[in-house]
Order: C-alpha cells, then structure tokens, then sequence
C-alpha cells in the first residue's frame, strides 16, 4: 500500500480558543502495520470538549498531546489491513486514533464494532463514550432514583442528551439547560424530557424555581460556571452533584471561577463528585448492551452533527465551544 | 426570685464583621418558670463560628436569629429552678440557651452534664458539640482508612484540634493547617499532629507538597477560600473533601471565593460533601462515650480559651474571624 496520511498535529498550546495556527497540516505516508499491529483507515472521528484539556501542558487524568504530536481523538474506522491475531481486514473498530486519516495501533483499547446494532457513527455517540459517561456518571455517581428531579447541562449534548434520557428511563423527571429554542424544543419534543431551560434567553435561577417544584436530587454538570452555580443554590436536601465537565471554563484565559455557592453542599447535606469514565471500563461491554437494548426500544436517541472533510478539523471543533452543534458533533472523512 | 437578667439581643444584620452597633445590650428581669420549664443560670456560653450565618437573613439549615431577638448560643449552665419532671436544681445542663445570664426552657435540646467526667467547660469543646462535629464528619464522612493522610484547616480551632487528634487516633497522618507560629507548635508539640502548616508565614501549596508526599486523602475544611484551593490542588485518587465550615468567607461584603480548583474532584474522581452534625443527634450519646474514654486515655486533648464577663461579649465573638482564639473559645459569665 501506498497511502497518504493527512494529520492535524499540535503546533501550539492554545490561550483561549484554539486558533488556525495553533495547528499543523501535516501529510505523509501511512506506515505499514507491523507484527501485532492493525492498520486502520479513519471513517469517522470524535469531537469532544475533553480534547481542549488534553491541549494544556500539566496534569491531569491523561498526559497532554505532546506538541507536534497527532492530535488525540476518538474514532471509528475499518481495519484494511492487519497483522494483529485479534482483527481482520473489513473488521470496523473504535479507538483512540486520532486526528488523521489512518492509524496503525497495537490493538491495545481498540474494539470491534457491529454495524449490524447501529449505523457506523453511532457508536462514536450513543453506543460510545458520550453515552457510556451519561450511564456511569448518572448511575453509579448520580444515584438516581424514581420520583427524582434530574437535571443536567448541556442537554443537547451528546453526554446530556443521553443523562436526560436514562434518567426518564429510571423513573425520574428529567429538565435540561440548553443554549437556544431550537435545542431546547429539541430535548423535550425529541428526547422525551420534561422540561428545557434556555440559558441563552431564561433566568437561569427563576426558570429552576419553575420547573423544579421539588428542588434538584442530581445535577449532571457539563459546564461548570454560572450555571453549576445557579443549580447549587437549588439543591435538595441530600443532592448529588456529578462534575462531568466544564465547558464554560475550558477557553478561560483569566481564573476560573469557582462554584461560589458550594456552601449550599452544607446547608443541604449534599455531596459533589467527579468521575472518569475510564474507571468502569471492564463495564462498557454491559452498558452497551444496555444502551443498545433501549435503542431498540425507541427509549435512547440519538442526533449525529456530522461535518464532512478532515480539513475542517480545527474550525469545525470549535462548534464546540461555541455551543453550535446539536447532538454528537464528529468529522466524516470517508464512506464506510 | 428576683433576678436580672442581662442580654446580647440582635439589633441589625451585621455587613461584614460585627459591629457593636449591631447588638443591644438589655437588662430585664429573668422570668419564673412555668409548668413543664426550667431555669438555667448560664455559667459558659459556647462562641463558634457558625453564629455569623445565623446572624444573616435568608434560608439556611436553621432560621436566622430575628432582629431583636437574644442572639442564639450554646452554653452550659446550671438549673435554679425546674417545674420539669426531668431536670432538678442543681443539675449542670446543655443547651441553647443563648447570650444570656438565665434562660428558661421547655427542656428540648437541652441534656443533663455529668462534671464528674470532666471539668463544665469540657462539654462545650471536647465533649460537646465541636468535637461531635468532628467525629462525625470526619468517621461519617470523611472514611478514612489507616495510612492515609488527613489534611484540616483551623486546625488549632475547637473541631480542627478534635478532627487530627481522632486522625491520629484511627491511624492516620494528621496534617494541620493553622495561623501563626504558637498554634502551629501548639498542634504538632501537644496534640500530636505530624505537621503543622501556618498559613500566615508559608506558601500553603509548596507546604501541602512538602508534607503530603502521598497527596491528601481526607480534607476537612473549616475555612474555604484560598486554602480550600490549594488543597484541591493535591488530592489524592478518591480523595474526600468534608465541607463543614468557611470562615474566610463569612464575613465578606464581596462575592464568595468559589474553590476555583473543583474540577480536581472529577481528575481524581474525588467527591467534596457537606454535613450538619445535628443529622447524627440520635448517636450523641454513644460519640460522647467514646470521646470521654479518649479524653480519659490521654489520646484526645483540648485547650479552652475562656474570656470572663458576658460583657465582652461582642469584642470576644471577633476574635474567631480574626484568627486570635487558640482551642475553644467561650465566655464565663460565674463559677459554678
């Protein structure tokens, strides 16, 4: 084989939001598999708010992408070539392969795919990590139980969306903070939800008053900031606040700012806690049963803001952050 | 009986420190006893942290002390008069009795002192309620395991000093964190902590690293602010941060410091709960056993820091939010 291989690189550690030149294009050739190796072409990549933390030099729960480094992503593709007992060329498999077009791997957190369940992108959302974070975050974090006020941020979201959705399958009432009619008529009339709160247009403080008549059990936080705040001071006596992420934060060039109302955890006996998806991986096989039971079912949606080209990468990833996509936002590099 | 009764009664909600504009101070006759209450001459009155909040209007996990009213308190005391089938003349007695010389009771919340296991002033430090608060916050709460490392603010305060000596007591490093030279001594010379960090004279995070070499297990925050955030910054996998108290915060006029360090908890899956003691009342009784043979056995001590004269009362309250009390603080207003 003779394959070019088109990457988006790490050029520079980004302040704020990542800009153009914070990247590097970069085409070679793809290597060839080795001994115990898979290659694999890249069909369809995530796009998740945990890449801009992966950026930033420091610690944390993975080491940063190394400048000059392929940028690291979630991914979905084809095996066209294997020399690894466990793959076969036509397998499809998720991994961690990055922003480019081919990926060799060692097979090591790399998972066959069955086309047959869902369509291919689908497994990059609601049979993959977005919603494998809603199911252990929510369930073994959140504690949900029947008759509970559930709500979570970024509801329109690929993790949110699916929060919002287990927790009506579990019996709870279910609200949604989304920026915009559009998302918010989205996760009540698509999604089953029982309430939206648009942040972009509603007081945030009141319109929970409103639709949280019994005050808030769990709180699935996607973005931290005002509006983590705004739900602190709303908490039920016993609540648990699950930190999945904080996406107002991440582009901050100042402080971040801090939950000023954790004091609410006190007055209401209430915990907040964060949690990495990774720790239940020996689980995902049995969550994605689950999940793929309930999408038979019709209980569990899913919407795919899918954007073609590779080259897009870095525009396309700062819908993000802008709170433009709706749905699982992914890049489409080729047919499958 | 004809006695006078001398009062701190609340006269404005206080911005900021109190003021001793923000108290009268009234003299009335002490009222009789009816049937079914009692009269107590108060002999200490406890002067904790928390009488800031109660100070403040708005809804917390008691209602505020109401303008004009006593100022809420508690204190121990001894009966004068009873037409209470449980309580006698003579008995030393516990209760919120409030800013007072005599206070009358229906006898709720109020319980029977024995001085015969220790001297009156005890049962409102270290067999009262400061050290219940930290009993149960850090066994309930906090778990901690033999080994790991417990890190508490204001620890030379009445529930700090309590929280690394039953740290100690369960097998724990003991790590304090306090103001000034003389309770930095106080804490690691008489009680036995490890190590002691004054955060008046040195950088509280190069401390943390210094003397938490396998990061912090348990954090038990007295304090908030600045402090809270450097020991987010050091958590250990699975750490637990108990939120009891945030004196660096009561009496700001500004906005709260929110911790801004909390995605720390989703790095290292770590969780950050409150609690109020008064959850765990049904299991005073049995914490009081077991404190009391702790204190017989040499393995829990405490300091009082007592200032005579009801008097001084609205001076004596602001050494708390100044940092001045070494050990429990409290006023004696007689002998018993």
């Amino acid at each position: 084989m003779n394959l070019t291989n088109h990457q988006f690189r790490l050029a520079a550690r980004p302040v704020g939001m990542p800009k153009r030149t914070d990247w590097t294009y970069s085409e070679q050739r793809a290597p060839e598999p080795n001994e115990g190796e898979l290659l694999v072409k890249v069909l369809y990549i995530s796009l998740d708010p945990a890449m801009r933390g992966w950026m930033n030099d420091g610690k944390s729960y993975v080491p940063p992408v190394g400048l000059g480094e392929v940028m690291r992503a979630l991914a979905v593709g084809r095996v066209i070539a294997s020399k690894h007992p466990k793959f076969a060329t036509g397998d499809f498999v998720s991994g961690s392969f990055g922003v480019q077009e081919y990926a060799v791997s060692d097979g090591k957190g790399v998972a066959k795919v069955d086309t047959r369940i869902a369509p291919l992108p689908l497994h990059l959302s609601v049979l993959g990590m977005p919603c494998l974070t809603a199911y252990f975050g929510l369930l073994e974090i959140g504690q949900p139980k029947p008759g509970e006020t559930v709500v979570v941020s970024a509801a329109a979201g690929a993790v949110g969306s699916a929060v919002g959705q287990i927790a009506k399958i579990k019996g709870c009432r279910a609200v949604g903070i989304a920026g915009g009619v559009e998302k918010c008529r989205y996760i009540v009339d698509e999604l089953g939800f029982d309430a939206a709160i648009d942040y972009k247009r509603d007081d945030v403080k009141k319109a929970l008053q409103a639709n949280c008549p019994r005050d808030v059990d769990v709180y699935f936080d996607n973005v931290g900031g005002d509006i983590l705040d705004a739900v602190l001071a709303k908490l039920a006596r016993g609540a648990r606040v699950i930190i999945c992420g904080a996406i107002s934060q991440y582009n901050n060039t100042g402080p971040i700012k801090g939950p000023a109302n954790y004091r609410s955890l006190l007055v209401n006996r209430a915990s907040m806690k964060g949690f990495l998806v990774f720790d239940y991986a020996e689980r995902y096989a049995e969550a994605v049963r689950e999940m793929a039971a309930w999408l038979a079912a019709g209980k569990l949606k899913s919407r795919e803001d899918i954007v073609e080209g590779l080259e897009t990468f870095p525009d396309t990833l700062l819908k993000l952050f802008k709170g433009e996509n709706l749905g699982k936002l992914m890049l489409k590099l080729a047919d499958a």
